[in-house]
């Protein structure tokens, strides 16, 4: 064992009394779980844990023996007795491994109790560890199955965190610092986002995405196979945010030889996962086979470690994580790593919105220390229209559309506006502003919408107040039909507005409707996302009034277009120009070097352009800022004193 | 064996006629060798042979089997019946591994033939290929060394050569192509050279040295111990020249499981050798052991691979080196790699002097193509004396001292410019521009132009010339007393020259003749080259009338300095800012990148301000070019299309 756990180890032994009767002390992922025979000693002595956690700066969890820990059934009841019925507890699970008892239930809040003295009474009188989810009101088999996965596993996730525990802890051997990163994917283009930080101890890729405008070839993926990075000696995978651009290359990691920690919020696991096993499935259905199956992204699901926001956690001898809420998407996150004890500090926007949106708060911009910025930089060149003008013209369509007697129908990118757009409707229809008719909700879309049900605590503040603290929860308005597919007696009834994926209508029950609701003038149809080159989405964007689509079974419909059709890109997930700079304006403290990514070459230089002119570093503080955009391929040295 | 292989193979087989009968074929290093038993088949056969080498691509030599070739005496006695006596062939050795006799005479050219004659009819009288080389007027125990410990390892050098060969001509694997560049040393700084090239198949290191004005620790060598670099994986080290700073770490590969081959010029691999020993002779007397030993320099001597200027060589699969003359000093080779059958071609200059001297001819600035041009920076911010007005100086000082009955002690470097100053005063004595005293020469520059003799091909057209067509030596001339260290007679006798070393007056016999002479006002020190920060000789040339030097005794000598010190900086082995300038603007063709390194940060930020200026750009041709300045760890991606 190295000498730096071995001085953790004497830390805790000193600091808790003897009583306690430490039976072992394990290095589970990030966290020290304590093993004590005894764990009431300790119930009122948190101070003394607070005194050894500030001593070694790491995270202490106490844990009850095996031996001491109550009956299960008995514990069942215990908990059934301690919390109200009111919480409507759904489901109670139990993993040995890490003595922890998990409680599902409608109403988390009420098992945790005020203050948390419910779930520490739990603790004290079974010796299980409770961890508290939220049963969702809208039931999501992905949030279900992927806790069930994890709970059939728990031997092999606790004998991993060990591993991880271990790997995290180690000594640290080179004198010699440095901090070096390094472009693999999304620079200079979008998708295939990574990002490899290397310092002398340590390796740790941020973002491992696939290019989901090209089907096959190596510029499908990020520069993966590169002498600098082997996958064996990775230390952590950190996820920013659930799109495939980001994350759909994380199994293909595990296929050939990563066998480490996956850091990323809560939202994004589940999203992540129901994502990836889409684009198999989608893969599979269009003979284009990806270099996993579903069996790495079990394993993934095993090695993710979820952290919240604000979360500080060593995932390396020398790096420290934490997530910002980015604003783009439910669980999108800005990461910050802080490096060999403040040696360099690093922040890796991934995807964010500066600007407050009606499901998510603005991203953050002030951070302890940063030295270097990594920045999105997708609508570096462009403005779009505001997000009062994007809803009043959403409103507008609406209700021209139903006055007259037709349909709208909103196709959705299964992650992302969709949720939004639910939000402006269940609005405005409370609001009078348009009249209530049903909104058809279906698709990918419904599911990823389940999941926003599942982590109210991760929206916005208006939404997650009107959730937790109102109980309104506007997911579950009665305005919303949710369906199971396309349905043929909606598209051919009265008015209504119906929201569908795929957003681009390259798929899903969206191009069935489409194909119905296309040749009536009466109808509408509203753009709300990007639609890009080659899809059928971009086809009648760009005005195409007479499209043919070859159905699954080889026929051909012939389809005019006479619908009415409205593109509204206010609702975007990116910053603009104007919030990108507004976010350089903001950001405290100021880096030394921001280096520009996830843009078009053209958007990039541009943005370049724009915060390089010598009035605009001065007006944003940046005056001296090194400002970097490099190339699949380029590293840079970070910590130079130039 | 690769596909690739067998495609070679089989060409050789189709264009050589039977009846030569082929016993084998091996890859020799670069060099594809075909053992024939029937040389005399292809004596007047070469059209043939130069077919297949066309349309292969590879060098091909033709050598006999063993089982037919001559026995060692009777062919010892038909070379020396071949060879006219004027020849004086000192040596004959023989390799039966490759095949080959090494003939050793003081007149090689006589040995050869007119138009390769001799050598030819050795070859088919004898069936051993001869290889010629130079014993030289001044004996030098470095060439005879390495010589005599290849010619004793002649097994283990064949199953090398044989290894690298079949890793050069293995198949080439990846479709995606890439060329990226990654600084290790000497960027941003002068010492610790080294450049790593990386493609999809293959990499190459560039330079591998200490950086000598660092004693230990991390800031010593350069950056090789990063994940990017694995010894083990590198397809081939390319040596520019001698100097310690670009070649004192490569021994240090070689303990650290680096096997591969060493690309360098004959006259760099005996300096490099002398210097390296030399090296660890010194760092043992100073108590501080490098990390390596002589075990490894005769390791590298037998993985090293000689070059001529302008001969195109193979080694990787997707990579070929052309060395061309870089002025720099004798052996100084820049490094053109041609990448991916013309994806990429990389231009690194290593040290260079863009003007004639006495040694050596300007550095080479034509190329077949350039896409990529790194270069040295070393003199970027500084404008030297022109060279004629230099050897004014030198010259006038000569006199004044000895009209005064003084003596001239000129501190020179092991390797660089005291042959230079050689030449110079030899002319100036010939032309009687300064009177006829004994020029004494000593220390390890003297071995050095021991070894100056042995390769007078290697030096500029007018000395070459001299040596080789009028049998005039400039270095064996009679003006030149070599003596053994310090020698106080001298010192104290009538007037003369001294040439000694260090150059620096950090040790060697120049600080006893420096401790003799500087009380003296009659005498003369003359710096012709750059004084570190915290030597004697840069105290002395800053003014310091009293010094305290500590003998090995322990003793301390109190030296009042009463000589004329003169500091002549014209005969400098680097070109200055208007050399490198005019080098960029006669370069052909011109680079879309340019690299600076090889110079202080204040250097490369004034030279490369002073090449982005617009006008300068138009000038130069560089209107489009990128201009870098890495810092090390800094990697760049070459062949991006912007």
């Amino acid at each position: 064992m190295s000498n730096f756990r071995l001085g953790i180890i004497s830390s805790i032994y000193n600091g808790i009394p003897k009583e306690a009767q430490i039976t072992r002390i394990e290095f589970e992922g990030p966290e020290i779980a304590v093993y004590v025979k005894n764990p009431s000693v300790l119930s009122d002595k948190m101070d003394l844990i607070k005194k050894i956690v500030k001593e070694i700066k790491k995270r202490i969890v106490i844990k009850a023996d095996n031996s001491v820990r109550k009956d299960k059934k008995e514990t069942i009841e215990i908990i059934k007795n301690f919390v109200p019925a009111e919480a409507q507890i759904s489901d109670i699970k139990f993993d040995d491994e890490l003595g922890e008892v998990l409680i599902k239930a409608k109403k988390p809040g009420l098992v945790i109790g005020k203050r948390g003295l419910i779930q520490q009474k739990i603790f004290m009188d079974t010796y299980w560890r409770p961890v508290i989810i939220r049963e969702p009101p809208i039931k999501s088999r992905t949030v279900e199955g992927v806790l069930t996965h994890i709970y059939n596993e728990t031997e092999y996730r606790a004998k991993m965190l060990k591993t991880f525990g271990e790997r995290i802890h180690r000594e640290i051997l080179f004198k010699d610092r440095y901090v070096r990163v390094t472009a693999l994917g999304a620079f200079q283009e979008v998708g295939r986002s990574a990002v490899l930080v290397e310092t002398p101890e340590s390796r740790v890729l941020m973002d491992v995405g696939v290019n989901p405008s090209v089907n096959f070839g190596e510029r499908m993926f990020p520069k993966l196979d590169i002498d600098q990075l082997r996958l064996e000696d990775l230390d952590a995978v950190v996820l920013t945010h659930a799109h495939l651009d980001h994350s759909g290359m994380i199994p293909f990691l595990f296929k050939y030889g990563y066998d480490g920690p996956v850091y990323t919020t809560q939202p994004t696991r589940d999203i992540m996962a129901l994502m990836q096993l889409d684009l198999l499935d989608v893969a599979d259905k269009e003979g284009r086979p990806l270099p996993y199956s579903a069996k790495e992204v079990r394993k993934e699901l095993l090695h993710t470690i979820t952290l919240d926001y604000e979360e500080v956690t060593d995932i390396a001898p020398d790096i420290r994580l934490t997530f910002y809420n980015a604003g783009h998407i439910i669980g999108s996150a800005m990461a910050h790593l802080h490096i060999g004890d403040g040696v360099h500090n690093l922040v890796y926007t991934g995807d964010f919105k500066y600007a407050r949106t009606r499901l998510l708060d603005r991203a953050v911009s002030e951070f302890p220390r940063v030295d270097t910025l990594i920045m999105e930089t997708t609508y570096g060149a462009q403005l779009q229209t505001n997000r009062d003008e994007s809803e009043k013209q959403l409103i507008d369509v609406i209700n021209k559309t139903l006055n007259r007697g037709g349909k709208v129908l909103i196709p959705v990118l299964a992650v992302g506006r969709g949720q939004e757009i639910m939000l402006v409707i269940n609005d405005a229809m409370k609001r009078k502003l348009i009249p209530e008719v049903p909104v058809y909700v279906t698709g990918l879309f419904d599911e990823v919408t389940a999941i926003h049900t599942a982590y109210p605590e991760w929206l916005g503040k208006e939404v997650r107040d009107s959730i937790l603290f109102r109980d309104e929860n506007p997911f579950t308005s009665e305005f919303f039909k949710r369906i199971e597919g396309y349905r043929e007696d909606i598209a051919e009834g009265e008015p209504s507005i119906i929201l569908a994926t795929s957003g681009m209508l390259n798929g899903g029950p969206a191009v069935e409707f489409f194909k119905q609701l296309a040749p009536d003038p009466k109808n509408s149809l509203i753009f709300v996302s990007y639609q890009a080159e080659g899809t059928l989405g971009r086809k009648v964007r760009d005005g195409a009034r007479e499209i043919q689509i070859i159905g699954r079974d080889g026929r051909v419909d012939n389809i005019k277009v006479n619908l009415e059709t409205t593109p509204i890109d206010g609702f975007s997930g990116h910053s603009d120009r104007r919030q990108l700079l507004k976010f350089l304006e903001d950001l405290t403290p100021k880096p030394r070097n921001i280096i520009l990514n996830h843009g078009e070459a053209s958007a990039i230089r541009e943005f370049k352009k724009n915060i390089e002119n010598f009035r605009e570093r001065e007006r944003l503080g940046l005056r001296s800022a090194n400002i970097y955009s490099p190339a699949i391929l380029d590293s840079i040295r970070l910590d130079k004193t130039s």
